[in-house]
């Protein structure tokens, strides 16, 4: 057994996402980051990489450089798998070209622009066998590991009715004219792609949405909206859901939504029980019940299913979030890649991977269809 | 001056809302009950009427006795309004006749089961100079008030987004087949009209919007269900809201929601600022803003508007809560019809009416167009 | 069966309590009104009388006058009971005299300024056999009911420790130098005793205490303050108390807690479970278990016992607050009175009474001891 | 600059707090494990190293032998500081060997069992001039240290008033009897103390009030109780307190407080404001005021002093949980000390010293001494 050795795909200084990466790889002690492609220049992803103790040599100017001197390194030396953490539409080259070379990938979300392009993926994973992971972070949590047991073992009985919202308030103002780098790529449908907020955080609450339920969205009714000035890409929307099974939904989402900073909570009910989770307060779970009183579960706390449980690293009462959430993908991911490299056979953990990244895809072009016609229902 | 006096239409014994009408009313000292048709037969409603220490001659056996007979009392003496707080199919032909025979009304809502009796209501209101109250109760909270007083006061800028939801879980099983009372004639068309939920529940939802964002809804698009066993009725719903100077919204109802009480709640998001407030809760307004802290209103705390420091009736920290906001309905009546009688000129005080039922039925219609069109949008 | 017919000592414009007392007993329809020496002088009185709708002739200029004047009515006209709701130094006269002409007695708390006048009372009312509750509004609440059974039904175990707070901010500032009336006398030991916040908020404090647990303080250690200029009286206190049956407990009160409404909020703990409830959120009971998932009751939701649910008004989801839960005792002592009048044997229903006034007292002055003695442990 | 090389005593495979303080020291890449002395025998001592992927001769099997082989390994690889881990009785000696060898020092708390202990440490630390960083975590919160400035900056006015509590219920049976490993050593004078819970979480609450006020609690008077069966140590008490400049307030601790996790709980109370933070929501703090709205504040959002901007490590509504703050101790530690290696001038992080663990052992001793005194006020 050793530590896996990671290499970055973007994530220079000033990154958001990429400090949350390599804070989630690294907690667990299990992953070492040994190489970066973090910047489009050599020079800026050596700063980068010297600000991370990297040793000059393996900090490349391209993720093309990257995988192919990686490539040629020894088995003891050379990465085990890229990180991919750039704007969505740098997502599909580097991991189409990290999979061809035998390197296993991690990848941000939405994951690819188009679906032909997630489709490949889907492909190349199947045929070559490696593993990929998308991080979709908040399945990580160990209350939305507990909603999922509790739906999958039938504890609110047949799903009826969801809500999910995301709401963030930070594109309120025109902040990508003002430089604002975050801002400026996703507002830009040649980096961002056909969705605005909805393949940024929309793609979550749908993912969250089928994690949970265990439920395929079939069909929905998009109404998108562009409040910024000049912006093309929606950056607020409301969706009417049908999902398998008969049950019914709506799924909200806004970066226009003034004062909320970062507000993904979803409320699930079936005929026996229901749920509500917020991400903001991630360290409980409301459940509520015909006949019994209101309860709420903790993480570690008492009468958590095992799933739970195993996604928690502290005491009950100590609490637990968004970066430790995330660890869980890292970890999860790490766990499967350990085993592998090991020759060890374990039950897989649980991670989202390239089937939930092409059920996104789907989902945002959906959106955009049904938006297009006047929000007619349209199937995913 | 003197107290008001009050004539009962339903209510009687074992009725949920009459008590809280009877209550309402009688909180702040300026209405006497002195009469009632509390039931459908004469023994029944004699027997409601011992029950709050009413003489037996006043207690009727239909609301056309009543009527009929307390217009032959002396004027100090009979009865000043009518209270209506029957089921839905009972609400009009009461509401009517105590029009025409010269007495104010508070009916409870919605106010009809057609559009074409909502308008016929709307015009004996203006022709008779009678005053109409309808209790949606909500808008009596200091915490909407002071919502409303934000909002037109431009404290949060241009509106641009709606989340409202009523959710409730008492019908999640099929009670009205065991009888139960009150579920038994919200299910029955014949009774409640062609909303189920949408319209017991729905139409509070949709006239907190209006009434909070002081914008109408111009178009919607429905997709109701019926999860009950053959139920014929809607009893779960979710709506896409577009709204007068381009703010969009969503609303959500339903009678299935699993474990949920009385789950009304609202966000509204302007440009500059957002609230939100659940009536569940109902003695805070949260507030967020571009560049201020989150800031949580209380009633009779500090910075408030005269609207709503003037719906609370004890000091902050003490809480009020439904019985005193449907009091303030009746109180605001109450106090304009006291002017009225008193020869005094006096700001109308705030409370709904008529036109607000007409409203409320639009919106039913709406909503029942758009869902059985597959959720086409269906101006209001 | 009749309703019942109070007369009111103090109340008038402008007090708060009066106000509060009236809204409370007229809520459920058993109680008029009838009378009230509602100021010190007759004209004001009968400016008081005239805005509640009384005839004049039954406004009378001071308590003595009332009651020697109503005794003498007929039986069916003169008032059954009286609601003294003066400062602190006006309860014992009028409740003595009350009591010595027959009328039973409603009171506000603390209920003499010395403990023989409350063991005076306590012997008139074992004497005389007429009513008397003392108005600790709080044990009114459908959750603190709710509190009061789990505890006594055993369902949290022995309980081995109590916290408890009361925390007001309006006298953080020294506004009775700007002649605020409410803190005038409140600050001011001829009227107020010789505790200042200490009997105002802290004897509720100490009777939720008892009332929960059913456990007495045995002893305590306080240590008082006085932060307002040049006040005599406490303003703020932290105590620690030893009850029966080994628990232990603190209790911490402060008027000059500055932002602080009326945060009353108590915590017990059992040897199996616990429970916390807070005045400002009064619709939920929080209970803790050693193996069991965190659970909440709300007002007439599942699994309440009788005590609660008795206490609610209204369906569960529907919010009650401090008028309901004052109401709660008017309610109970008009059952009680009711009931006596119309010679029916009842179980006796449940509101404070003569015996809770003199524990109060004698709470005060145990901690007033204590404090002059650097904190030492005195027995009540 | 280069990472920092961390050796660990105590925290074997099992231990809780060892791998708290591994994934705090990792978390924001500046700090490897390179060696520990895990447990108190060489062979489990290298099965936890081999599990953290260490190499077999860095894991040593004992403390000494630890101290005394990394100083013979040449610069560039020997530890560069100690992280002690173990039980109470175990941080003295360690501390004390690592400082006179030249290592710098993390310990845990309470740092010692005696004062004399403590004082002795705190005359290393001044005489070699090494560092000394005590893991009280909780001052690493965003939100403890926007609570801090807000005192310092005086935006509260002159402080009056605090209360703290620090409850958790896992030792309300005596578990200690079963085996279990945590609670063995607690309630064992001889590893403890003289305290119990109250060195073990007490101190957490003395160190909160002192941190965010910087006021000094000058004396005390204690209650102490022992609930467990058989139990020597206090598991529960409640204490007064008078702090520097006339400030009062009262602090109370269990562990035998069923259902509690982890609630640390503070509120502080000036002339002008008053602030409220739970530890087990961290992310957001309460803030009331004389004349002001109550407003949230929340890491990372809005109005925040950079003590607090600084102390996050992602955006606003992505919460950070009790592993971030003590992350943060390790993070302002070994800034610190990469600046005295580096030989570059900066102003020194904020982290808790030596001097914090010689007032908390203080503290403990005052408080056992008022608890054999009957609760008699003891100075600190």
């Amino acid at each position: 057994m050793r530590k896996l050795r990671m290499g970055m795909i973007g994530g220079g200084i000033d990154s958001f996402i990429g400090d949350v990466h390599r804070k989630a790889a690294s907690l667990d002690g299990m992953i070492d980051l040994v190489c970066g492609a973090f910047s489009s220049t050599n020079e800026r992803s050596k700063i980068s990489g010297k600000s991370l103790f990297l040793s000059e040599e393996r900090c490349y100017g391209s993720f093309e450089e990257m995988i192919l001197s990686e490539s040629t390194l020894p088995e003891n030396k050379r990465m085990d798998f890229v990180a991919i953490v750039t704007p969505n539409h740098m997502h599909f080259s580097p991991a189409k070209m990290a999979l061809e070379n035998g390197f296993h990938v991690v990848c941000d979300k939405p994951m690819t622009l188009t679906i032909e392009e997630a489709e490949e993926l889907e492909k190349l994973v199947a045929s070559t066998g490696l593993l990929f992971a998308l991080t979709h972070n908040y399945p990580g949590s160990p209350m939305v590991k507990q909603a999922r047991a509790m739906v999958l073992n039938n504890d609110l009985g047949k799903i009826r009715k969801v809500q999910v919202q995301y709401l963030q308030g930070w594109l309120a103002t025109s902040i990508e004219k003002t430089g604002q780098k975050q801002a400026s790529w996703r507002v830009d449908p040649s980096k961002s792609g056909v969705g605005g907020a909805l393949g940024d955080i929309g793609t979550h609450a749908q993912n969250l949405v089928e994690y949970i339920t265990g439920l395929h969205i079939k069909e929905l009714a998009a109404d998108l909206s562009r409040f910024g000035d000049d912006r093309v890409l929606d950056d607020d929307g409301n969706i009417l859901l049908r999902l398998e099974d008969g049950a019914k939904g709506s799924l909200s989402f806004s970066q226009i939504a003034v004062g909320e900073e970062n507000n993904l909570a979803i409320r699930v009910y079936g005929e026996k029980g229901s749920l509500e989770w917020c991400q903001e307060n991630p360290n409980q779970l409301v459940t509520r019940w015909l006949d019994k009183t209101k309860t709420i579960f903790t993480p570690n706390g008492n009468n958590l299913y095992p799933e739970s449980i195993v996604a928690s690293r502290i005491p009950a009462g100590h609490p637990e979030g968004y970066i430790e959430a995330f660890a869980n993908v890292y970890k999860n991911f790490a766990t499967h890649l350990i085993a592998i490299i090991s020759n060890k056979k374990i039950e897989i953990p649980d991670y989202p991977t390239v089937g939930d990244g092409v059920r996104g895809i789907k989902f945002i072009y959906a959106s955009v269809k049904s938006d297009k016609n006047n929000s007619a229902w349209i199937k995913i």
